[in-house]
């Protein structure tokens, strides 16, 4: 045994004890169980017309964009990617990264450095967190959805002339709440902070967004980041915002500079993804109506996403909770620590559109009962 | 005008002033240019095999993963290509990242803490850099290809009781040269060290990659890092080395863990692009003669990879050549401050196996009288 083997089996070794050992479930491409589980939220990563856009793409561009975006990897598609990503979401000017973690690194660590105030909520995506890591920057964290906490350290930054960057998500993962968004764009417009939302869980779900829904697309001091991968069911990410962000972003955006363009079948699939999301509202409604059906019938709070969670009385019960419904026939998430903000395991239940109707109530059924046996 | 706008405004006029801004410029998918700039470096990005079977896996499985690879976003196409690069590479196991600077941030952040010292070579790609710097590991950067100082340090860190992890890459982007790797697995078996050999620019160019040729694979204390988007044509990355280090890092790999799976059509890309590789052995044969007539015909060093790159008395001629070679039909790439680690310009030409054999001579022609004139 070297230093190493010994150190990967010793940490092998806590996880089992801890109960919190997870393995990867490879799964078939015509696997008969409900997905309730993913990211899919509007269905449309297996809707024909973006399966077909993304094909398509790929025999007429080639299997990957051969080379970094500012070299020879920015391809037409990109292009109108990211014109049709700031058309929609309101915003002047789009770019478009590889995956979303690489979007949230790219803005934050070109924005950040050890002279700026970060001021982050305490329930942001981990691609956020590596972000501000990445800067340096003096960091603040803020209980989740504290407005007042907020104020204080803007306030605060602004005494000390750091450049101040507030942190949300418009709808948080975990927990599935929104953000106090108007409340947080007006403080960092009366104090001089940029405000960056991330819109995984809202865009789709929420049309453009809620940024955009909230009449915030377009301001000088609100940033927005999405990913691809979720509403839009492709591969990818975008910084959405001022111009004069997307240049520096183009420049000083390491996780941008220094990464090989998105692949043409993913660009090509979000693209048309989008103009199911403008072409097909009744999609983000199936959602918003079976999340209130779904939390009526399991006696929780309807989120303001796509994804309600139940909490469980412990991992072992929210994990023999997962296994049950598997057992039944539905594939659920779960969420266990270090995963949960605040050390609470829940069943993480997707209410997905591109979920077929008898299948919905045949998980609706199989979820009331097993909720009931182990919580 | 706001703190931000104004910080942006400034930013951009002294990347003006030192003539170091840099824009995207999109092409079409017919671009009649002869592409000399890419990491495309087998042709393999437009090979009709490769791109039918990105194509078909669109159809089949959807345009993206739907999910996190630990929820359902591990598709059974995942799974054959981690099982295929383990097998080609000589590894006991892989594990497939959405990009290759997910890859090497997933690796060096989960493996590398506060009691770990890190040893990197001073050229290594920036994804390791900022692995690093996620890391908050202690640093010790050692100049480039410094077998001796590599020495010093895993002493060092053997004494002081750290777990000492060695970066370095098996052909280095901007020189082209390749790291001395069984000198340095020596090192790192003898002192308990743990090697990372990046083979984004190895992998392919070399078959299996350099670590393969040279006998290291399947060793515990080497582990190799690896991306899908340059000779494999398409977009990901990889880490691969023991199955206890993918256990590892499927657990605490923050990259990894929170990420969405690679879209499928990426995934069966590489997997086709692999079979080309173990296939084809003539594509790595043309690009180490191409590049060798063009180190010759330019009166350089013949690198290790499959990059020339061809040094320029400053960056604006190095912008000045690479404008004239695009006006002659040919593209190539230009490395300026701050992208290269010495402060020298250059200009970055590969030696793609894509490129029919006419276009290669007429660019070999431009490439010679373009770099006369203004070196």
């Amino acid at each position: 045994m070297s230093v190493w083997t010994d150190w990967w089996a010793q940490e092998h070794a806590s996880r089992e004890e801890a109960g919190l050992v997870r393995t990867l479930r490879p799964r078939g491409a015509d696997d008969p169980t409900i997905d309730l589980a993913g990211n899919d939220y509007l269905g449309l990563a297996r809707d024909p017309a973006v399966t077909r856009a993304a094909a398509t793409a790929a025999l007429q561009w080639g299997a990957g964009a051969g080379a970094s975006r500012l070299v020879t990897g920015t391809l037409a598609v990109h292009e109108e990617l990211e014109q049709t990503l700031a058309r929609d979401l309101g915003q002047p000017a789009a770019l478009v990264t590889s995956t979303g973690y690489h979007a949230n690194l790219a803005v934050v660590a070109a924005l950040a450095d050890r002279g700026t105030r970060v001021v982050s909520d305490a329930h942001v995506h981990a691609s956020l967190v590596d972000g501000v890591r990445l800067s340096r920057a003096r960091l603040t964290i803020v209980p989740h959805g504290d407005v007042d906490a907020v104020a204080c350290a803007l306030r605060d930054a602004e005494h000390a002339g750091e450049r101040a960057l507030v942190l949300v998500e418009s709808v948080y993962s975990v927990l599935g709440d929104a953000a106090p968004l108007v409340e947080l764009a007006g403080l960092c417009e009366r104090h001089g902070g940029l405000l960056v939302v991330d819109e995984a869980h809202g865009l789709g779900v929420h049309g453009p967004g809620l940024v955009a829904r909230l009449g915030l697309a377009g301001l000088d001091h609100v940033v927005v980041t999405a990913t691809l991968s979720k509403a839009l069911g492709s591969q990818g990410g975008a910084v959405l915002g001022p111009a004069a962000l997307r240049e520096h972003l183009v420049n000083r955006g390491r996780a941008f500079v220094f990464d090989t363009g998105l692949a043409p079948a993913s660009a090509a699939g979000a693209l048309a993804a989008l103009h199911e999301v403008r072409r097909r509202p009744d999609l983000a409604a199936t959602v918003h109506r079976r999340v209130g059906e779904l939390a009526t019938a399991l006696d929780v709070a309807a989120p303001a996403g796509a994804v309600l969670s139940v909490p469980m009385p412990s991992p072992h019960a929210a994990v023999a909770a997962q296994a049950a419904a598997l057992d039944a026939g539905v594939r659920v998430g779960c969420f266990r620590p270090p995963s949960v903000p605040d050390g609470v395991s829940r069943l993480r239940v997707t209410a997905s559109a591109g979920v077929a109707d008898d299948d919905w109530s045949r998980a609706l059924d199989v979820l009331v009962g097993v909720v009931g046996t182990f919580r």
